[in-house]
């Protein structure tokens, strides 16, 4: 019996790795579709939701089970509440990404992005696979090091969504509103992202450490 | 000990429904402050930020207390795991009624608003409040019917958002890029918030019903 609670445990841990390469992959193949207004890559990804809900769903469920049959106490206790917040954060993440894929679908066969803008979100896609890439790392080894690294990361992410304000509130921009409205939203999913990966990074610390420290952890 | 974890239990619903009410005033005196362009009532909101999440990591504290203590299953594990949830929408309901607040502080004294979608965000501000309140509401009586109106709620919220959309896009929009994306994020952030109210109604109806419906209940 204990063992299979152990083994329970043990695939809980691995599935939130595999949502994270999951949430992980549709940021990857939604930012390309972005930048090559690629429709069937914007139909891939937005497909992939479907799949990242059955899991967490699944997980949701599997959890609960754990929780009602074996009443996990301390780390085991922690493992699954921290579990149960980044649950709702790698979904999130790839509700976002798929936000990403349906814009570039909304707009096919136009580019959603002006040329000068291109390159931030080529940027923006790099720096958020490899946010999501660090929060699956940390959630397999729970490497409190490792978890605070991302906090750089977002710092990357911060400045290039600046970097966009600036661009399109400049008086020079030459796209119109409907390109600056466009990227304004893309610029919000990209930093929600990011964000949630920190999130993620944040909950494994408090698994780790039983401390949970405000938002600037 | 059982009457001292029944008390402690609805006293974490109670908590639940007292976030609710901060974060319906969150959002009630930012939109009042963004319309009106007060800064004062713009730092006030702000500066709710602290209690909402002070109380939120307090309640997590307790429920994991009573999660390693008491080991409640059945309706009461439902309660605390569904609690967990609500914390998190609850205090990302404060979270984005403060983005309103604080981008009202940075555009000050102008005011963020064109004449001409003060009514959209009156409109917009008014739902998102009835709708926490319903939050709350569905929170302290936890009934289904009420949790499924705020989905009808939830559609009016769409409407006014794609009008907003409708109105920043039109050729004849004449208040350049800069106003266009001011009012595309706040546009979001009403439109999150609200969702946030849904995905509460349909934790309660989880915790009532046992059964989690895919995001569209």
């Amino acid at each position: 019996m204990r063992e299979n609670y152990n083994s329970r445990l043990d695939a809980l841990s691995a599935d939130l790795a595999e949502m994270c390469t999951l949430a992980e992959d549709a940021m990857a193949s939604a930012t390309k579709a972005l930048l090559t207004a690629d429709l069937g890559l914007a139909e891939t990804t937005i497909s992939s939701k479907e799949q990242i809900d059955v899991l967490a769903a699944q997980w949701e469920q599997d959890a609960f089970s754990v929780l009602a049959l074996q009443s996990p106490v301390a780390l085991d206790l922690r493992i699954m509440v921290s579990g149960i917040h980044i649950v709702a954060d790698l979904q999130r993440m790839g509700g976002l990404a798929i936000h990403i894929a349906e814009l570039v679908r909304r707009r096919h066969p136009a580019h959603v992005l002006p040329d000068e803008v291109e390159a931030v979100f080529a940027d923006m896609g790099r720096v958020a696979v490899e946010q999501a890439d660090a929060a699956r790392e940390v959630l397999l080894t729970r490497d409190a090091d490792l978890a605070k690294q991302l906090r750089v990361k977002d710092e990357a992410m911060d400045d290039l969504h600046r970097s966009l304000f600036e661009l399109t509130s400049s008086p020079e921009w030459p796209h119109g509103v409907p390109a600056a409205v466009d990227i304004t939203l893309l610029g919000r999913f990209y930093e929600r992202y990011s964000d949630h990966t920190v999130e993620v990074a944040r909950r494994v610390t408090f698994l780790v450490t039983g401390e949970l420290r405000p938002d600037d952890a």
